[in-house]
């Protein structure tokens, strides 16, 4: 019997952050799998372990909770597994960081595939790009990060704010070598950090299991391809 | 000298539903201006208050804490104005709420107005317009809602998660009464709780300031006319 049942895709992309802060926690988890994903997305909405337009949807088995939604599921396991700062106003910073993080991955799969990346569209998204990092560089900036030392947010020990900060940066950079190079020449502070927090023991064996389990995966399909055509 | 620093643009959307938990707690705010985000938006990243791509922005002015994402947001005034439930679930379930809430309005504008309505974009879209507002019909249902009373998470007053609803589905049904005709058939219970709860003193009175400052506008721009033209 494991804690949790996930309910994500089998591919990295948006549920990696609720995989990789459960594994930080030492927790367990089941992977409810593609097909009972859709199951239930497409079945009636009373039967949803709570309404969901789209996983990540998580089920506590302690309690019998059920979380939909990135920043809500971060925000439940950060509340019951003691992950989050103490002050409000960094707690708070913690579900931004998420919210972000969520953006960036639906702008780098131009919001689900809606149309492909062709090499002018790639380069145009470049500002953007670097501006999305400059974010993650300048919030550290502000609470004391260095190039080798130091967390997103301050404190003495790594957050779910870094947990997710090194999920998005590492995942697509071990993806995409090219934005991985665009983050070194425009936030080496972050790009470190992830490295850093990447490198922890749990972090370290959910990355070698997501490779062993989704490939060279990451969101999957036609806008994967024409990602890695423009940045891989 | 209010309580709080705004940063959102002159138009309900998706700063609605921060103006109305603050209106909700009795708490006093300035709103920044539209040229003022834009500075800052459009500034180095080291001047914003926090890091952010787009507005909603909130400067709280006691403790210079500045907070950007609107789930993050509703967090922070969640927590620090104690509006929020005690059990981590339905704190999560708040969250998640909140999340619906701003997908069902980017999905009201198609993201922003990538395209504009059409008579079959918007046929094309009734399905999963009457899914969404099911998802609060159930959620209410397992919370005990009735057609005249209780609240989208149960508990004994209204809270966050019914300020977000009440604030999405009326803002909407008000300016758009396509909507509200497919809301009231579609979820019912739901449709009555917005009005019990937009009907408050403090709602009301935003409400009315809203149309006041901003007429019937709601998002603004090419695409509210496009939806206007369908569901008006």
């Amino acid at each position: 019997m494991t804690d949790y049942t996930l309910y994500y895709w089998s591919v990295p992309f948006r549920g990696q952050f609720v995989r990789a802060v459960l594994a930080f926690a030492g927790r367990s988890w089941t992977e409810a799998g593609d097909a009972e994903i859709t199951r239930r997305m497409e079945g009636p909405v009373g039967d949803m372990p709570v309404p969901f337009m789209g996983p990540p949807v998580l089920v506590d088995h302690a309690t019998g909770a059920a979380v939909a939604q990135t920043p809500a599921i971060v925000l439940y396991l950060g509340e019951t597994l003691d992950l989050l700062p103490a002050d409000p106003a960094a707690r708070a910073l913690t579900l931004k960081v998420v919210a972000d993080a969520n953006d960036v991955i639906d702008e780098l799969t131009l919001d689900g595939g809606r149309q492909m990346w062709t090499a002018k569209r790639w380069a145009e998204f470049q500002p953007r790009l670097r501006k999305w990092m400059s974010f993650w560089e300048e919030t550290g900036r502000r609470h004391g990060l260095k190039p080798a030392a130091g967390w997103l947010l301050g404190g003495e020990a790594p957050g779910v704010a870094d947990v997710v900060t090194a999920t998005l940066w590492t995942t697509v950079a071990d993806r995409f070598p090219a934005i991985g190079e665009i983050l070194e020449d425009e936030a080496p502070m972050t790009a470190a950090l992830a490295r850093r927090v990447a490198g922890t023991p749990a972090l370290a064996a959910l990355a070698e299991r997501a490779e062993a389990d989704y490939g060279e995966a990451w969101c999957g399909g036609r806008i994967e391809a024409s990602l890695r055509r423009v940045a891989g």
